[in-house]
């Protein structure tokens, strides 16, 4: 499957490798090519920067938001949920129509320092905000309540015996999130579904738990099993 | 131990059914004695009105919320996380000074319908409201997290094997509600201590997750665990 995924942070890198490595025909977008390659900064995750990744992923070209969005039969949202409205505004609406948008997005407010705080929650979130402006795309939320490793690597955290969710409005789009990327894929064992879009709201409003979790633990390899 | 209970509610009651069981010398607070007596309001758990519940209840008789902060060697605050300064407030600071006061409490505003928002949330939360209005408090946040019949008895779900967490700034006070009351009592196996009483706010922004699995399970009786 063709597949585009905006954001080249650290879940961008770590999910589009992945995809690769699926056999998907992948690309990694970005606001501005040549100012993202020529970009010294670097992710916590060892890959170091831009361009060193894409050194070692030639199988993923870095493109812009648009390209990699005309690009893909799915869509992925990898960039900041603060900036992720703007960054699927530069996508351009034609190039999500019809499309599964998998949006992985949190809204953390990092401008008042840790812990960061969110800038959309309790009567709305980026997810939904995503769907309202994008009425054509078929957006589903999912894997934003894990760290990145753990999004492609289930079976890294307790022989995978927890839970990952996705909400969203569109059963066909979640059915093919779901089985071919999270259970097919990544290897999730068991995936909630919470319902339409307006769940992404509880998915989005674990993050501040979820940093306390990490900081605790001191490491992002963990996740929540839902258990009766 | 001497324990006094704020709020009649499902949670209220099961809490202080529970430390009576226990041996502590319990009472459980409202706002008005002879109106809530009188009232024919019932809970969703099948424990009826308030005089029929203390009807089979006798050993933990309904006080006002001053009669049973003062009673109270640790006071419980099980009221509606909306309405939880005011009803401290009643129960009269000179009461809480010095004492341990667990706060199970959630803000959820239904005045729009379900879903509930959280009427405080992000940047505060009710349990940091209330260590501020009531700084001699030692206020412990916990069992939010969770349904009432799970806080009195994790191991109703998943053998046990699940996680409670604890939030806040007094060291001792959490080593308190943690020996005595979660592990001893309740029979928690695992509880986990996320910091100071900021971190209250991960835990009360849980609630609209919790509320989603809820209603996916259509039961309260689950609960998550953190794994690695």
């Amino acid at each position: 499957m063709r597949i585009g995924v905006l954001g080249t942070g650290m879940v961008g890198r770590t999910l589009s490798a992945k995809f690769a490595e699926l056999g998907h025909e992948t690309r990694i977008g970005t606001r501005d090519v040549a100012a993202a390659m020529a970009s010294t900064e670097v992710t916590r995750d060892g890959t170091g920067t831009l361009a060193q990744w894409q050194e070692n992923n030639p199988e993923v070209p870095v493109a812009t938001f648009a390209d990699a969005a005309a690009h893909g039969e799915v869509v992925l949202n990898a960039t900041s949920g603060v900036a992720s409205l703007d960054a699927l505004r530069m996508a351009g609406e034609g190039n999500l129509e019809g499309k599964v948008l998998i949006d992985v997005s949190n809204p953390l407010d990092f401008s008042r320092g840790f812990p960061p705080t969110l800038s959309v929650c309790n009567t709305d979130s980026v997810a939904e905000r995503i769907q309202e402006a994008f009425p054509a795309a078929r957006v589903v939320k999912t894997l934003n309540t894990v760290g990145a490793p753990v999004m492609v690597a289930p079976s890294a955290v307790a022989g995978g015996e927890h839970t990952m969710f996705v909400a969203g409005n569109d059963q066909e789009a979640k059915s093919l999130v779901t089985d071919t990327f999270l259970r097919g894929g990544f290897g999730w064992k068991h995936v909630m579904d919470l319902g339409d879009i307006k769940s992404a709201r509880g998915m989005e409003m674990y993050l501040p738990l979820w940093l306390s979790l990490m900081q605790v633990g001191g490491s992002p390899l963990f996740n929540i099993a839902v258990l009766t």
